[in-house]
Protein backbone atom coordinates (compact mmCIF):
# COMPACT_ATOMS: atom_id res chain seq x y z
CA UNK A 1 0.00 0.00 0.00
CA UNK A 2 1.97 3.06 -0.94
CA UNK A 3 0.79 6.86 -0.31
CA UNK A 4 -1.03 8.82 -3.05
CA UNK A 5 -1.93 12.54 -3.41
CA UNK A 6 -1.91 14.54 0.48
CA UNK A 7 -5.67 14.47 1.70
CA UNK A 8 -5.22 16.51 4.82
CA UNK A 9 -2.29 17.94 7.00
CA UNK A 10 -3.72 18.04 10.71
CA UNK A 11 -1.33 19.33 13.84
CA UNK A 12 -0.15 15.69 14.55
CA UNK A 13 -0.60 13.82 11.55
CA UNK A 14 -0.88 13.78 7.97
CA UNK A 15 -3.50 11.80 5.76
CA UNK A 16 -2.68 10.33 2.45
CA UNK A 17 -5.06 8.35 -0.46
CA UNK A 18 -4.12 5.38 -0.73
CA UNK A 19 -4.74 3.45 -4.30
CA UNK A 20 -7.69 1.47 -2.39
CA UNK A 21 -10.72 3.96 -1.88
CA UNK A 22 -11.44 3.12 1.08
CA UNK A 23 -8.24 3.05 2.94
CA UNK A 24 -5.97 6.00 3.96
CA UNK A 25 -2.67 6.77 5.25
CA UNK A 26 -1.94 8.23 8.79
CA UNK A 27 1.31 9.43 9.23
CA UNK A 28 2.33 10.31 12.81
CA UNK A 29 4.36 13.84 12.57
CA UNK A 30 6.45 14.98 15.36
CA UNK A 31 5.09 18.62 15.75
CA UNK A 32 3.84 19.00 19.28
CA UNK A 33 0.88 22.01 19.61
CA UNK A 34 -0.80 23.34 22.41
CA UNK A 35 -3.63 26.14 22.52
CA UNK A 36 -4.95 25.92 19.29
CA UNK A 37 -1.22 25.91 17.71
CA UNK A 38 -0.04 28.66 19.30
CA UNK A 39 2.01 27.30 21.32
CA UNK A 40 4.45 25.04 18.60
CA UNK A 41 7.48 22.78 19.14
CA UNK A 42 9.07 19.35 17.55
CA UNK A 43 9.51 16.40 19.70
CA UNK A 44 12.12 13.67 17.63
CA UNK A 45 10.24 10.21 18.03
CA UNK A 46 7.06 11.62 19.38
CA UNK A 47 5.44 10.86 16.22
CA UNK A 48 6.74 6.79 16.26
CA UNK A 49 5.84 7.02 20.04
CA UNK A 50 2.20 7.83 19.39
CA UNK A 51 2.00 5.54 16.31
CA UNK A 52 2.70 2.73 18.31
CA UNK A 53 1.06 3.72 21.52
CA UNK A 54 -2.35 4.53 19.35
CA UNK A 55 -2.10 1.14 17.42
CA UNK A 56 -1.87 -0.80 21.25
CA UNK A 57 -4.89 0.96 22.07
CA UNK A 58 -6.50 0.58 19.25
CA UNK A 59 -6.29 -3.18 18.94
CA UNK A 60 -7.22 -3.55 22.74
CA UNK A 61 -10.72 -2.02 21.74
CA UNK A 62 -11.67 -3.47 19.24
CA UNK A 63 -10.96 -6.78 20.82
CA UNK A 64 -13.87 -5.24 23.12
CA UNK A 65 -15.84 -4.40 20.26
CA UNK A 66 -15.04 -0.88 19.50
CA UNK A 67 -15.24 -0.35 16.03
CA UNK A 68 -12.51 1.76 14.70
CA UNK A 69 -10.48 3.02 11.79
CA UNK A 70 -7.65 1.00 12.82
CA UNK A 71 -6.65 -1.79 10.00
CA UNK A 72 -3.31 -2.13 10.57
CA UNK A 73 0.34 -0.71 11.26
CA UNK A 74 2.78 -0.26 8.57
CA UNK A 75 5.87 1.23 9.89
CA UNK A 76 7.17 3.59 12.79
CA UNK A 77 5.27 6.70 11.91
CA UNK A 78 2.50 5.25 9.68
CA UNK A 79 -0.89 3.41 9.97
CA UNK A 80 -3.62 2.28 7.83
CA UNK A 81 -6.47 3.46 8.34
CA UNK A 82 -10.40 3.11 7.25
CA UNK A 83 -11.05 6.40 4.85
CA UNK A 84 -13.70 8.14 6.65
CA UNK A 85 -15.19 11.03 6.42
CA UNK A 86 -14.58 12.74 10.35
CA UNK A 87 -17.42 14.47 12.05
CA UNK A 88 -15.98 17.67 12.84
CA UNK A 89 -16.91 17.67 16.75
CA UNK A 90 -13.94 16.63 19.33
CA UNK A 91 -15.34 14.43 21.89
CA UNK A 92 -13.77 14.94 25.32
CA UNK A 93 -14.85 12.56 28.34
CA UNK A 94 -13.31 13.49 31.68
CA UNK A 95 -12.89 11.79 35.08
CA UNK A 96 -11.25 14.24 36.83
CA UNK A 97 -11.14 18.10 36.44
CA UNK A 98 -8.25 19.61 35.15
CA UNK A 99 -7.29 22.03 32.45
CA UNK A 100 -9.68 24.24 30.40
CA UNK A 101 -12.85 22.84 32.69
CA UNK A 102 -11.28 24.43 36.31
CA UNK A 103 -10.74 27.63 34.57
CA UNK A 104 -14.41 27.61 32.33
CA UNK A 105 -16.28 26.41 35.44
CA UNK A 106 -14.38 27.32 38.39
CA UNK A 107 -13.83 23.88 39.43
CA UNK A 108 -10.41 22.86 41.55
CA UNK A 109 -8.06 20.82 39.46
CA UNK A 110 -8.13 17.15 40.29
CA UNK A 111 -11.45 17.16 41.63
CA UNK A 112 -13.09 13.53 41.00
CA UNK A 113 -16.50 13.93 39.00
CA UNK A 114 -18.99 12.20 40.31
CA UNK A 115 -20.17 10.08 37.14
CA UNK A 116 -17.51 10.62 33.58
CA UNK A 117 -18.17 14.11 31.73
CA UNK A 118 -19.07 13.94 28.22
CA UNK A 119 -18.60 17.65 26.40
CA UNK A 120 -18.96 18.56 22.16
CA UNK A 121 -16.29 20.81 21.25
CA UNK A 122 -16.65 22.28 17.63
CA UNK A 123 -13.82 21.12 15.99
CA UNK A 124 -12.86 24.36 13.76
CA UNK A 125 -9.17 25.85 14.37
CA UNK A 126 -10.75 29.29 13.48
CA UNK A 127 -13.04 29.52 16.01
CA UNK A 128 -10.16 27.93 18.23
CA UNK A 129 -12.75 25.02 18.99
CA UNK A 130 -15.58 26.63 20.75
CA UNK A 131 -17.88 24.17 23.17
CA UNK A 132 -21.58 22.50 21.97
CA UNK A 133 -24.22 21.68 22.90
CA UNK A 134 -26.61 18.73 21.55
CA UNK A 135 -28.21 21.10 19.43
CA UNK A 136 -25.39 23.15 17.87
CA UNK A 137 -24.49 19.65 16.55
CA UNK A 138 -28.14 19.49 15.03
CA UNK A 139 -28.64 23.19 13.99
CA UNK A 140 -24.53 23.06 12.34
CA UNK A 141 -25.38 20.01 10.29
CA UNK A 142 -22.49 18.24 12.28
CA UNK A 143 -24.29 15.07 12.60
CA UNK A 144 -26.97 13.69 10.28
CA UNK A 145 -29.29 13.03 13.32
CA UNK A 146 -29.69 12.85 16.91
CA UNK A 147 -28.95 9.19 16.84
CA UNK A 148 -25.46 9.89 16.27
CA UNK A 149 -25.22 12.51 19.39
CA UNK A 150 -26.51 9.52 20.82
CA UNK A 151 -23.60 7.08 19.66
CA UNK A 152 -20.90 9.30 20.17
CA UNK A 153 -21.77 10.49 24.22
CA UNK A 154 -22.47 6.41 24.50
CA UNK A 155 -19.10 5.17 22.62
CA UNK A 156 -17.25 7.62 24.30
CA UNK A 157 -18.82 6.56 27.86
CA UNK A 158 -17.74 3.18 26.65
CA UNK A 159 -14.42 4.03 25.70
CA UNK A 160 -13.76 4.88 28.95
CA UNK A 161 -15.05 2.52 30.76
CA UNK A 162 -12.64 0.02 28.71
CA UNK A 163 -9.38 2.68 29.05
CA UNK A 164 -9.76 3.28 32.82
CA UNK A 165 -8.93 -0.26 33.70
CA UNK A 166 -6.35 -0.92 31.06
CA UNK A 167 -4.65 1.76 32.22
CA UNK A 168 -5.14 1.40 35.38
CA UNK A 169 -3.10 -2.22 35.32
CA UNK A 170 -0.07 -0.27 34.01
CA UNK A 171 -0.41 2.15 36.87
CA UNK A 172 -1.71 4.66 35.11
CA UNK A 173 -4.63 7.01 36.04
CA UNK A 174 -6.62 8.26 32.81
CA UNK A 175 -7.83 11.73 34.05
CA UNK A 176 -9.12 12.90 30.68
CA UNK A 177 -9.39 12.63 27.06
CA UNK A 178 -10.28 13.65 23.56
CA UNK A 179 -12.10 11.38 20.32
CA UNK A 180 -12.95 11.76 17.08
CA UNK A 181 -14.76 9.78 15.24
CA UNK A 182 -15.57 9.45 11.21
CA UNK A 183 -17.91 7.68 9.29
CA UNK A 184 -16.73 5.12 6.78
CA UNK A 185 -18.19 4.77 3.16
CA UNK A 186 -21.36 2.51 4.25
CA UNK A 187 -21.97 4.77 7.01
CA UNK A 188 -20.73 3.11 9.84
CA UNK A 189 -19.14 5.75 12.59
CA UNK A 190 -16.05 4.46 13.91
CA UNK A 191 -13.51 6.00 16.57
CA UNK A 192 -10.86 7.38 14.37
CA UNK A 193 -7.73 9.81 14.96
CA UNK A 194 -5.49 8.59 17.74
CA UNK A 195 -4.95 7.63 21.67
CA UNK A 196 -2.12 9.16 22.72
CA UNK A 197 -0.32 10.77 25.36
CA UNK A 198 -1.21 14.27 22.94
CA UNK A 199 -5.19 13.01 23.34
CA UNK A 200 -4.89 11.65 26.77
CA UNK A 201 -4.20 13.10 30.08
CA UNK A 202 -2.21 10.66 32.38
CA UNK A 203 -1.36 10.58 35.47
CA UNK A 204 0.91 8.27 37.43
CA UNK A 205 -1.30 6.30 40.12
CA UNK A 206 1.33 6.82 42.88
CA UNK A 207 3.52 10.33 42.24
CA UNK A 208 -0.07 11.86 40.52
CA UNK A 209 3.23 12.81 37.66
CA UNK A 210 1.90 14.19 34.34
CA UNK A 211 2.89 11.48 31.70
CA UNK A 212 0.82 13.34 28.81
CA UNK A 213 1.14 16.39 26.54
CA UNK A 214 0.80 18.75 30.01
CA UNK A 215 4.32 18.45 30.06
CA UNK A 216 4.43 20.44 26.68
CA UNK A 217 1.72 22.86 27.67
CA UNK A 218 3.14 23.71 30.90
CA UNK A 219 6.57 24.00 29.66
CA UNK A 220 7.81 21.17 32.01
CA UNK A 221 9.99 19.10 29.66
CA UNK A 222 10.32 15.73 29.83
CA UNK A 223 8.27 15.07 27.13
CA UNK A 224 9.84 12.24 25.25
CA UNK A 225 10.65 10.41 28.52
CA UNK A 226 6.65 10.53 29.50
CA UNK A 227 5.70 9.23 26.37
CA UNK A 228 8.18 6.62 26.35
CA UNK A 229 7.19 6.03 29.87
CA UNK A 230 3.41 5.01 28.57
CA UNK A 231 4.41 3.43 25.95
CA UNK A 232 6.29 1.01 28.24
CA UNK A 233 3.87 0.51 30.62
CA UNK A 234 1.15 -0.19 27.69
CA UNK A 235 3.75 -3.00 25.82
CA UNK A 236 4.74 -4.77 29.22
CA UNK A 237 6.33 -7.93 28.46
CA UNK A 238 4.63 -7.89 24.89
CA UNK B 1 -45.78 45.23 51.77
CA UNK B 2 -42.67 46.88 52.65
CA UNK B 3 -39.43 46.49 51.79
CA UNK B 4 -37.24 44.13 54.02
CA UNK B 5 -33.76 43.76 54.18
CA UNK B 6 -31.71 43.56 50.68
CA UNK B 7 -31.60 39.79 49.86
CA UNK B 8 -29.69 40.64 46.45
CA UNK B 9 -28.66 43.56 44.23
CA UNK B 10 -28.18 42.10 41.06
CA UNK B 11 -27.05 44.18 37.83
CA UNK B 12 -30.96 45.50 36.83
CA UNK B 13 -32.37 44.88 40.03
CA UNK B 14 -32.41 44.58 43.61
CA UNK B 15 -34.69 42.13 45.45
CA UNK B 16 -35.88 43.02 48.96
CA UNK B 17 -37.36 40.58 51.73
CA UNK B 18 -41.05 41.58 52.87
CA UNK B 19 -43.12 40.49 56.14
CA UNK B 20 -43.98 37.50 54.27
CA UNK B 21 -41.68 35.14 53.71
CA UNK B 22 -42.89 33.48 50.63
CA UNK B 23 -42.70 37.22 48.77
CA UNK B 24 -40.08 39.29 47.52
CA UNK B 25 -40.18 42.51 46.41
CA UNK B 26 -38.10 43.56 43.31
CA UNK B 27 -36.98 46.89 42.49
CA UNK B 28 -36.32 47.73 38.65
CA UNK B 29 -33.14 49.76 38.32
CA UNK B 30 -32.19 52.58 35.81
CA UNK B 31 -28.37 50.83 35.46
CA UNK B 32 -27.33 49.42 32.11
CA UNK B 33 -24.68 47.26 32.01
CA UNK B 34 -23.05 44.87 29.34
CA UNK B 35 -20.47 42.36 28.38
CA UNK B 36 -20.42 40.94 31.83
CA UNK B 37 -20.44 44.27 33.48
CA UNK B 38 -17.37 45.60 32.01
CA UNK B 39 -19.48 48.34 30.02
CA UNK B 40 -21.59 50.23 32.25
CA UNK B 41 -23.93 52.86 31.90
CA UNK B 42 -27.55 54.65 33.62
CA UNK B 43 -30.65 55.42 31.73
CA UNK B 44 -33.21 57.47 33.68
CA UNK B 45 -36.46 55.66 33.63
CA UNK B 46 -35.40 52.19 32.28
CA UNK B 47 -36.12 50.96 35.10
CA UNK B 48 -39.98 51.37 34.80
CA UNK B 49 -39.71 50.94 31.62
CA UNK B 50 -38.50 47.65 32.03
CA UNK B 51 -40.70 47.01 35.05
CA UNK B 52 -43.94 47.84 33.26
CA UNK B 53 -43.02 46.12 29.61
CA UNK B 54 -42.32 42.52 32.21
CA UNK B 55 -45.66 42.85 34.15
CA UNK B 56 -47.52 43.02 30.60
CA UNK B 57 -45.89 39.93 29.47
CA UNK B 58 -45.45 38.27 32.97
CA UNK B 59 -49.32 38.37 33.04
CA UNK B 60 -49.53 37.46 29.08
CA UNK B 61 -47.74 33.94 30.12
CA UNK B 62 -49.43 33.10 33.23
CA UNK B 63 -53.07 34.04 31.28
CA UNK B 64 -51.17 31.27 28.72
CA UNK B 65 -50.69 28.94 31.39
CA UNK B 66 -46.71 29.31 32.10
CA UNK B 67 -46.17 29.72 35.75
CA UNK B 68 -44.22 33.04 36.96
CA UNK B 69 -42.98 34.22 39.93
CA UNK B 70 -45.12 37.16 39.38
CA UNK B 71 -47.64 38.71 42.04
CA UNK B 72 -48.92 41.74 41.01
CA UNK B 73 -47.20 45.46 39.84
CA UNK B 74 -46.61 48.02 43.14
CA UNK B 75 -45.62 51.29 41.50
CA UNK B 76 -43.26 52.56 38.53
CA UNK B 77 -40.42 50.28 39.68
CA UNK B 78 -41.31 47.91 42.27
CA UNK B 79 -42.57 44.27 41.51
CA UNK B 80 -44.10 41.99 43.86
CA UNK B 81 -43.01 38.29 43.06
CA UNK B 82 -43.00 35.44 44.60
CA UNK B 83 -39.92 33.93 46.64
CA UNK B 84 -37.78 32.15 44.93
CA UNK B 85 -34.58 30.30 44.72
CA UNK B 86 -33.02 31.40 41.41
CA UNK B 87 -31.71 28.29 39.77
CA UNK B 88 -27.61 29.24 38.36
CA UNK B 89 -28.88 29.06 34.83
CA UNK B 90 -29.68 31.38 32.14
CA UNK B 91 -31.49 29.33 29.56
CA UNK B 92 -31.12 31.60 26.18
CA UNK B 93 -33.55 30.46 23.18
CA UNK B 94 -32.80 31.97 20.19
CA UNK B 95 -35.26 32.66 16.92
CA UNK B 96 -31.90 34.26 14.85
CA UNK B 97 -28.36 34.39 14.99
CA UNK B 98 -27.12 37.43 16.39
CA UNK B 99 -24.47 38.30 19.37
CA UNK B 100 -22.01 35.88 21.01
CA UNK B 101 -23.54 33.05 18.74
CA UNK B 102 -22.29 34.60 15.70
CA UNK B 103 -18.77 35.04 16.97
CA UNK B 104 -18.41 31.82 19.13
CA UNK B 105 -19.43 29.26 16.47
CA UNK B 106 -19.00 31.32 13.03
CA UNK B 107 -22.89 32.04 11.68
CA UNK B 108 -23.46 34.83 10.03
CA UNK B 109 -25.48 37.55 11.63
CA UNK B 110 -28.95 37.40 11.04
CA UNK B 111 -29.41 33.88 9.56
CA UNK B 112 -32.53 32.50 10.76
CA UNK B 113 -32.16 29.00 12.77
CA UNK B 114 -33.73 26.12 11.18
CA UNK B 115 -35.36 25.64 14.46
CA UNK B 116 -35.45 27.44 18.22
CA UNK B 117 -32.13 27.03 19.93
CA UNK B 118 -31.70 26.34 23.42
CA UNK B 119 -28.65 26.93 25.07
CA UNK B 120 -27.82 27.07 29.01
CA UNK B 121 -24.79 29.38 30.38
CA UNK B 122 -23.83 28.91 34.39
CA UNK B 123 -24.87 32.21 35.85
CA UNK B 124 -21.82 32.98 37.37
CA UNK B 125 -20.03 36.74 36.93
CA UNK B 126 -16.92 36.03 38.30
CA UNK B 127 -16.61 33.18 35.45
CA UNK B 128 -17.85 35.34 32.88
CA UNK B 129 -21.64 33.18 32.43
CA UNK B 130 -19.82 30.28 30.37
CA UNK B 131 -22.22 28.33 28.09
CA UNK B 132 -22.67 24.70 29.50
CA UNK B 133 -24.07 21.44 28.41
CA UNK B 134 -26.79 19.67 30.35
CA UNK B 135 -24.06 17.63 32.09
CA UNK B 136 -22.77 19.82 33.55
CA UNK B 137 -25.81 21.28 34.90
CA UNK B 138 -25.79 17.65 36.71
CA UNK B 139 -22.12 17.70 38.06
CA UNK B 140 -22.28 21.16 39.75
CA UNK B 141 -25.66 20.38 41.02
CA UNK B 142 -27.48 23.49 39.58
CA UNK B 143 -30.44 21.79 39.37
CA UNK B 144 -31.95 18.70 41.49
CA UNK B 145 -32.65 16.29 38.48
CA UNK B 146 -32.43 15.66 34.74
CA UNK B 147 -36.42 16.48 35.05
CA UNK B 148 -35.46 20.07 35.69
CA UNK B 149 -33.10 20.15 32.69
CA UNK B 150 -36.24 18.97 30.24
CA UNK B 151 -38.58 21.36 32.10
CA UNK B 152 -36.18 24.56 31.52
CA UNK B 153 -35.49 23.04 27.92
CA UNK B 154 -39.63 22.74 27.23
CA UNK B 155 -40.52 25.75 29.01
CA UNK B 156 -37.76 27.77 27.36
CA UNK B 157 -39.60 26.68 23.80
CA UNK B 158 -43.17 27.20 25.29
CA UNK B 159 -42.10 30.80 26.12
CA UNK B 160 -40.58 31.61 22.80
CA UNK B 161 -43.88 30.02 21.23
CA UNK B 162 -45.88 32.18 22.96
CA UNK B 163 -43.83 35.38 22.48
CA UNK B 164 -43.01 35.19 19.18
CA UNK B 165 -46.87 35.83 17.77
CA UNK B 166 -47.66 38.29 20.92
CA UNK B 167 -44.16 40.67 19.46
CA UNK B 168 -45.26 39.79 16.00
CA UNK B 169 -48.97 41.90 16.38
CA UNK B 170 -46.56 44.69 17.78
CA UNK B 171 -44.85 44.39 14.59
CA UNK B 172 -41.53 43.55 16.60
CA UNK B 173 -39.46 40.24 15.69
CA UNK B 174 -38.35 38.39 18.73
CA UNK B 175 -34.44 37.19 17.94
CA UNK B 176 -33.87 35.74 21.09
CA UNK B 177 -34.14 36.07 24.64
CA UNK B 178 -32.55 35.19 28.64
CA UNK B 179 -34.94 33.00 30.68
CA UNK B 180 -34.31 32.66 34.49
CA UNK B 181 -36.09 30.38 36.40
CA UNK B 182 -36.38 30.01 40.37
CA UNK B 183 -38.04 27.17 42.82
CA UNK B 184 -40.29 28.37 44.88
CA UNK B 185 -40.76 27.26 48.75
CA UNK B 186 -43.07 24.25 47.21
CA UNK B 187 -40.29 22.90 45.18
CA UNK B 188 -42.54 24.33 41.91
CA UNK B 189 -39.92 25.76 38.96
CA UNK B 190 -41.48 29.02 37.93
CA UNK B 191 -40.40 31.47 35.20
CA UNK B 192 -38.30 34.42 36.97
CA UNK B 193 -36.43 37.50 36.70
CA UNK B 194 -37.58 39.94 34.00
CA UNK B 195 -38.49 39.85 30.21
CA UNK B 196 -37.42 43.14 28.66
CA UNK B 197 -35.59 44.93 26.41
CA UNK B 198 -32.47 43.72 28.58
CA UNK B 199 -33.07 40.49 28.20
CA UNK B 200 -34.43 40.17 24.75
CA UNK B 201 -33.33 41.01 21.11
CA UNK B 202 -36.44 42.74 18.84
CA UNK B 203 -36.06 44.18 15.48
CA UNK B 204 -38.85 45.92 13.93
CA UNK B 205 -40.68 43.82 11.38
CA UNK B 206 -39.87 46.13 8.92
CA UNK B 207 -36.72 48.39 9.23
CA UNK B 208 -35.14 45.97 10.88
CA UNK B 209 -34.26 48.48 13.51
CA UNK B 210 -32.71 47.44 16.79
CA UNK B 211 -35.26 48.06 19.77
CA UNK B 212 -33.17 46.24 22.38
CA UNK B 213 -29.92 46.64 24.92
CA UNK B 214 -27.85 46.17 21.57
CA UNK B 215 -28.30 49.75 21.16
CA UNK B 216 -26.11 50.22 24.39
CA UNK B 217 -24.24 47.36 24.10
CA UNK B 218 -22.91 48.98 20.15
CA UNK B 219 -23.25 52.27 21.66
CA UNK B 220 -25.93 53.42 18.88
CA UNK B 221 -28.06 55.72 21.40
CA UNK B 222 -31.11 56.32 21.79
CA UNK B 223 -31.74 53.45 24.47
CA UNK B 224 -34.60 54.83 25.92
CA UNK B 225 -36.69 55.90 22.69
CA UNK B 226 -36.51 52.28 21.64
CA UNK B 227 -37.50 50.74 25.16
CA UNK B 228 -40.22 52.85 24.88
CA UNK B 229 -41.46 51.81 21.64
CA UNK B 230 -41.34 48.24 22.93
CA UNK B 231 -43.70 49.83 26.17
CA UNK B 232 -45.89 51.64 23.75
CA UNK B 233 -46.26 48.87 21.02
CA UNK B 234 -46.98 46.41 24.16
CA UNK B 235 -49.40 48.35 25.75
CA UNK B 236 -51.25 49.00 22.50
CA UNK B 237 -54.78 50.59 23.36
CA UNK B 238 -54.45 49.08 26.78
Amino acid sequence: MNKGELLYEGKGKKLFHTEDKELFIAEFKDDLTAFNAQKKSQESGKGALNNEISTIIFEYLMKNGVATHFVKNIDATNMLVKAVKIIPIEVVVRNVATGSLTKRLGIKDGTVLKKPLVEFYYKEDALNDPIINDEHCIMMDLVDSEDDIDFLKKEGRRVNELLIPFFAEKNLRLIDFKLEFGKTVDGEIVLADEISPDSCRFWDVDSGEKLDKDRFRQDMGGIKVAYEEVRNRILGDK
